[in-house]
């Protein structure tokens, strides 16, 4: 079946990344593009609540439609399927290429994974796609190679179920890249520190500069771990974010209420 | 013991839901106070990355001190454990009380327990108090009742794990409120109606005016049902969006990679 394929990211409209998946995507079907008009890294699932949004059409060529939007990677979704795509649903959403890794707990942070997980709420088959290399002019061979493998595997083999993938390709020659795993979200958390400034005016500001605690950096089951083997990895993500194991210890405490 | 406490928000620092937060809170220990300047609903778990942040103090009354800080919600969690609390980390994280619900699928774009998810990554007790009711006037007796219980039964019973719970309240009066019922979060999906206007320059423009689609209407284990039904709701919440259901079945789709 020919595929009816949204697309969208978080660099914003203009990135090499999002170029190099609207290529790869149209080998399996129709293309529109909603993308951020401005890069959106670190806005997660956020949705504007308080503005209005802008769209602008940017280009129709044979199978591809080009808008920008000026909200965030979700309100891109949003906008695309409840709008742009109203009368003709997508089939499948994509996300990326991400100019930098997703892996681990940064997909809660990630915009790419915020707009994959959207889709995935609507019940569309929806995957984000990163490269964990984050210079904007990267080398993007292997990555479009596991877009293609990923992209021709799910349609294979999904029977249209809704589900969101996060795949991240390690920086590495494709030669060099062992193949897909498919992993867990490694256990641990995003620590910062603080660099402290003083601006012009004389106010001091704060600036984020965190790194990744690894609390199992020896388990072959975590995204880390494949990547740092070598490995493409493919975290299948959730929208459910209940915390099952923690419902019947909660139930006891609050039975005598 | 008594609690060394952290609170933050994300209707602002202003917000009568945060002076209430505030006030009871203080009843079981030390407070302080990291909230945004301005609104920051629908921000999710978005942080900083392109831009500095601002911290301000704005008072230091017993044991309550108060900062405002120009980020989101989370940015606020990160500066307040990695800066502010540095050497004296908090033992609990609160956020709210939130002027409108967060139940259902609705925590994934919620700045309330975008903040108390970030508590819960940093491996402490974290909760997300709301009231149903979005009015910034709302009456919060019923809500500061239930904020009083709710850290009164974790504090006795939770050894110190790492958790983070959502708690809704509905907007009724306290005696017609039946209790606190553990749920799960419910099934569905927001669906936007995109308001198209023309702005005062001629360019259109769009508004969201979402509404949640329940897929599980009578499904007594949802957190929509017992809002709908008196009770307040108390959801569990994770950051391992690792769908572990679709673990197996992705494994096997790849295994001829």
């Amino acid at each position: 079946m020919k595929q009816n394929i949204l697309i969208t990211n978080d660099d914003g409209v203009a990135s090499k990344g999002l170029r190099a998946l609207i290529e790869e995507a149209s080998r399996f079907g129709r293309v529109t593009v909603v993308a951020p008009e401005q890069g959106m890294s670190g806005m997660s699932h956020a949705i504007t609540m308080s503005n209005p949004l802008y769209l602008r059409k940017i280009r129709q060529r044979d199978d591809v439609a080009v808008y920008a939007c000026s909200g965030t990677p979700v309100d891109c979704v949003k906008i695309a399927i409840d709008y742009v795509m109203k009368d003709d649903a997508p089939t499948l959403v994509l996300s990326g290429i991400n100019h930098g890794a997703n892996s681990n707990i940064s997909v809660i942070y990630s915009g790419t994974l915020g707009a994959a997980t959207e889709g995935f709420s609507y019940g569309i088959p929806s995957i984000g796609f990163s490269l964990t290399d984050h210079d904007t002019e990267a080398d993007l061979t292997a990555a479009r190679h596991y877009v293609r493998s990923v992209l021709a595997t799910v349609l294979e083999r999904n029977d249209n179920n809704a589900l969101c993938l996060n795949v991240n390709v390690p920086t590495l020659p494709l030669d060099e890249i062992k193949g897909i795993r498919v992993c867990r979200q490694t256990k641990g958390y995003w620590m910062e520190e603080f660099v402290r400034k003083t601006d012009p005016r004389g106010r001091d500001y704060y600036w984020l500069t965190g790194k990744f605690v690894n609390l199992e950096p020896d388990e072959p089951d975590s995204d880390e771990w494949a990547l740092a083997n070598g490995y493409v990895s493919v975290v299948p993500v959730t929208v459910d974010l209940t915390d099952y194991k923690q419902i019947e210890i909660s139930r006891d405490w609050f039975s005598a209420e």
